[in-house]
C-alpha cells in the first residue's frame, strides 16, 4: 500500500494543475494521462505508446491497515493510480474496516457510489438535503449492495468484532472526498470559532478543543 | 414573504416527484413547469399559455426576518417560485444578515454560487476537499463579489453591528442546500451517537446533547 | 437468482417505455424509479415513500450458474434491480466464469467498465477503433483491476481449470450490452447472408450455418 | 411537401408541451416519440412496436417551392417528421434557392450546422459575437461544405441566375430557428418602436414601416 | 472601472486562444485560470498558489458611465475579471441605465440570464423563436426579478427620467453577447447590402446608411 | 481524394494526442484546431487568424473510388479535414457504393448518423442491443433519409447494378468507426482463436483462416 500512496502523492499534483476535460472520451477511444507530459501541453499519451498497464492496477486483494483512530482504510484505484481512467468517468476503492471501524461521514463532490460488501456486517446510511435531512440507513451483510447518491453525506460503520471489507465504485475518475469532521473542525486555516460555535450551538471552548484535535 | 413561502410549500412536492430533465432547454426555447400538469405527464406548460409572469418574481427588495438563532434569512428565487426557470439552470437568492448573523457552513449539491454584497461587511470562506481542507477566506464590503465553487462547504458571517444584505446567483434552478449542523446532528432518524462520537472525537454525551438541540 | 430475474423481466418493460432523463439527479437528491407510476407520468417515487430498500440489492455473494455453452454468467445490479439508481449513472455486475469460461466479445453502448478479479485468472482485452484495431490485453490475477473504455469491443476469458469471479462497475445505471456474435449472426430478423458473406469474407453456407446456430 | 407541413403542424404542438430530455439516448438504444402517448406520460413508444418507418423520411429529392419574397425554401427532417430522432441530437434539412434567393440572417439556438452544396453557387457567411462582429464569408460551389457554429448569425445567398440546392445537418433533433428580421421587426406583440429606433438608430417612422411589413 | 477594463483587455486574448473545458470542475474542486500559464499548457493555476483574490471582484457598487448613445453601461464580472470562475459556469454583471437608457436587443449564446432590479423601472422583454416570434414582456420595479432564456433575443429599457440599476447573473463564466444591430449592420466586413436589403425589405440606401452608422 | 487522405494522415496524430474538450464551444464562438499549436498547449488557433477556410471543405461532389473488395468508399469531412469543427459536435461524409457495394456492419462509438440517399437504392439496417438484437431494416431510394442511433451496429448495401451515393451527417466532429469484421478478426495483435472459436461457435481452423484474411 505504501507504494500506492507514494505514487498518488507523486502524480496528483501534476494532474491538479491541469484543466481535466471530463468528456475527452467523447472524441477519442481514450486519453491516457501522460505523467511526463501533463505540464507541457500534451495532455494525452501518444496512443501508439499506450499499453495494457495504463489500464491496470494490482493489489486490491491486499488488506488495508486499519490501525488508526477511525479503524478503517481506503485503498483508491482512480486516475492517480490508473492513468487510462483519465476522462472515462469511473474509479473504485477497497475499504477495510477493523472491528467497530468507521468510514466517517463524508461526501464525494463528483460521484455517486455503489458499494458491495465482500466480508462482514456494515451499518450504512446517507442523509438527504434540507429541509428533510432524512437518514436512509440499512445494515448490510456479505453480498449486499448499497447506493450513496452524489453529494449526500454518508458513512459505513462496522457493527461487529471482526474485520469487514467492501469494494465500491464511483462514477468519476477523480471523485474527491470531503470528510465532514476534517473540513469543519480541521481546516487549514481554521474556521473562526465564533462561526462554528454559532453554527453548531457549541461552547467556544468545545469548538477550540475540537479544532485542536483535528 | 409569507405568500412566497406558501407557494413554495405548495409547489415543491409536485416538482419533487418529477424526474426533472436538466437539459429540456436544449430542445425548446423554454419549458415552463406546469403546476397543474406536473403529475399528469404534461411536463411543460402549453407554450401558448405561457406568460411573462412565468418568468417573474417580485419582492427581492424586502428585508428578510433575521430574528432566529443564526440571525440570517435566505429568500429564494428558484423554480419553486418562478416556474419558467425549469430546465434553464440558474436561480438566485437574497440573504439578510442581522448584526453578527451567520449563514452557517453548508453546501449546494448542484450549483456554484456567485455572491454580491449589497450592504454591510461579511467574512466569507469555503474549504477545499481532502487532503488539504484549506480555508479560502476573505472579508467583503459593499460592492464586492465572491465565488463559492460547487459542492464545497462555505459560510458567510456578518462581522459587524449593522444589517448586511447580499444577492447571490446559483447555476441550477434547484440548487439544494445541505446545512452541515442539521444534516449531521439533526437528521431524522438520528445518526448513531457511536458513529458521531467516533467521527468527531466527541464524548457521546456531547453528541446526544447536540442531537437534542438540532 | 431466480427472483432477481423475474423482477428484471417485470420492471424492465416499464422502464424501457420511458424517456429516462440521465441527469435528473442534477436537480434532486435522487429520483427513485416508481414501478407503479412509470406509465402514468409520475416518474419519480414520492420522496416521502422512498426507503433504504430502494438503494439496496442482496445476493452478490452467490455463485452464478455457468452451465451454458459459454461457461459464464453475469448477475446484474442496475436500475432494473435497484430503482434508486435511476438517473445516478452507475451500476455493477458479478461475473462468474467456469473453467475456460468466456464472457464473449461485446460492447457497452453507454458505459466504461472497471473490473476487479475476486478469484481466479482471466485473460482480458479490448480492441481500439479503426484504423488501428489494436488489441490491448493482459492476464489478470486475484486483486487485479482493469478498465474497458466505453464502446470498445472487449472480453474476459478464464484461462484455468478452476472457477473465476469478478465484480465490475459501469458508469451508467442501464449500460446495455451488445454481444457481437448475437447481434451479427443472431439478429431477429437475420441480416442478409449476402451482407454478412461479403463483410466477413465467409462462404454464404458458413454464414447461414452460423445464423442457424445463434 | 404539403403533407410534410401538415404533419409538422400536427405533431409539433404535442412535442412542445413535453420536457424533451435531450439525453434519453444515454440510457436506451433509442426513444421513439409516441405521437399518441406524448401527453399521457408515456414518453417513448413501446420498443416492441418501433418500426423502420420511425427512423425514415421520404422526399428530400423533391424541389422546394421558392416562389416567395425571399426566394428560398427549407424542407426540414427533424423530430417532427422522424419521431425516432427524439433524444438522438441530430437532424437535417434541404434548402432550395431560386435565382438570387436568400436564406436570410438567422440563428439556430441549439445547433451547429454543416452545409453541403448539391447544386449552384452560394455566398455564405456568419458573424462572430461582440466585440469583433467579424463576418466570416466564402463563396461556395457544388461539392463545397461549410460550417456555421452554434448560435452565430448566418445566411446563404444564391449569387446566380439558376437554382441552387443544399443539404445541411444540425446537431439537435429540434434545432430551432430565429430569423433576425422577423424576431426584431415582426414579433407579436411588436417591440416598442422607441426601443427599436434607439437600438438601430432608425427614425421611428422607418421602424413602424418595417413592423408593418413583417 | 478603468482598472477593470484594462484587466479585461489584457486577459481576454489569452483566454480566447485556449480550448476552455467547460466541465473541468467535474474533476477538481476548481481550476483557476493562470494568466501566466494559459499559453503554455498549464491550464490551471497550481492549487497551492490559489488565493481568495482569485475568487474575488471589487467595485460592483460603483455607477457605470451611461454617457453614450444608448444610455446604458454593462460592468461584467466573468472569467476575464475573476479567474477562479474558470470552468464553474456562472458569472454576473451590473447594468446601469441613464434616463430612457436602453440595453439594446441582444442574445447570450451560452447563458440564461436572471436579472434583479436594484433601482428604477425597466420595461423588459424577450422574443420566442420561429414561427411564433412572440414578445414576452413586463415592466419591472425595484426588487423585481426576470428571466431571459438562453439564446433568445432580449432587451431592457429604462422607462423613466431617473437612473436605473440591475444586477444580472448568467450561467456561463463567459456567456458572450451578440448585439443585433452591431452584428447585422456593423459587422466587419459588412454583410452585402443586397442580402440585408432583401432580408429586412429595406431600400439599399437605408441599409448602407445603417452600415455607415454602426 | 488522395489529397484528403494525406491531410488526414498528417493531422490526425496531432489531434489524437490532445485531450479534446468536447464542449469548448460552450465558452467561445468556436475553437479552430491549430495544426501548429496542438502539441504546445495552445489548443485553439488565435481567433484573429481564423479565416473562412477553417470552416470549409471542397470536393464532396467527386466520386469515391469503389474498386475494393467491399465495393464502397467513405469520404470523411470531420475535424481532421475541417479544423473549425473542433468542439462543435458535427461532421459529415459522402459514401459511394459500386454495384452491390457494401458499407459493412460497423458502429460509431460517438455519434448518431442521419443518411440521405442522393442516387441509387440501398438496403440499410441497424440491430438493437441485447436481449432483443432486433434488425430494423428498410430499402431506401433517392431522396430517402434514415437514422442509425449511436453505438448500434449498422450497414448499407447497394442492392442494384448501378452506383449509389449517400451523404450522411454524424453528431461528433470525430465520430470514430469500428468495423466489426476488422476489430474481431483483424485486430493487431489477434484475439486468441480459442476466444473467437468459442464466441462465434466456429471451428478454430475457420477462425484462423478469417484472421489470416483480415
Amino acid at each position: 500500500m505504501m507504494a500506492t500512496r507514494i505514487f498518488l502523492l507523486g502524480l496528483l499534483p501534476l494532474i491538479c494543475y491541469l484543466a481535466l476535460p471530463s468528456h475527452a472520451s467523447n472524441l477519442q477511444d481514450f486519453c491516457v494521462a501522460n505523467s511526463q507530459g501533463l505540464m507541457s501541453g500534451q495532455a494525452c499519451k501518444d496512443p501508439k505508446l499506450v499499453e495494457a498497464n495504463d489500464f491496470f492496477f494490482s493489489g486490491l486483494h491486499l488488506q488495508g491497515n486499519t490501525s488508526n483512530p477511525l479503524g478503517s482504510k481506503v485503498t483508491p484505484v482512480n486516475v492517480a493510480q490508473v492513468p487510462g481512467l483519465y476522462s472515462l468517468g469511473i474509479s473504485n476503492v477497497r475499504i477495510d474496516y477493523g472491528p467497530w471501524g468507521l468510514n466517517p461521514p463524508h461526501t464525494h463532490p463528483r460521484a455517486t457510489e455503489i458499494l458491495t460488501v465482500i466480508e462482514g456486517t456494515l451499518s450504512v446510511g446517507f442523509v438527504t438535503s434540507n429541509p428533510e435531512n432524512r437518514l436512509v440507513t440499512k445494515t448490510l451483510c456479505k453480498g449486499d449492495v448499497f447506493v450513496f447518491p452524489v453529494n449526500l453525506i454518508h458513512f459505513q460503520y462496522n457493527v461487529g468484532p471482526t474485520n469487514a471489507i467492501a469494494i465500491a465504485a464511483l462514477n468519476s475518475e477523480n471523485p474527491g472526498v470531503i470528510t465532514m469532521a476534517n473540513a469543519i473542525f480541521g481546516s487549514n486555516l481554521p474556521i473562526s470559532s465564533d462561526v462554528l460555535a454559532k453554527a453548531f450551538q457549541l461552547d467556544k471552548n468545545v469548538v477550540e478543543y475540537l479544532q485542536y484535535k483535528f
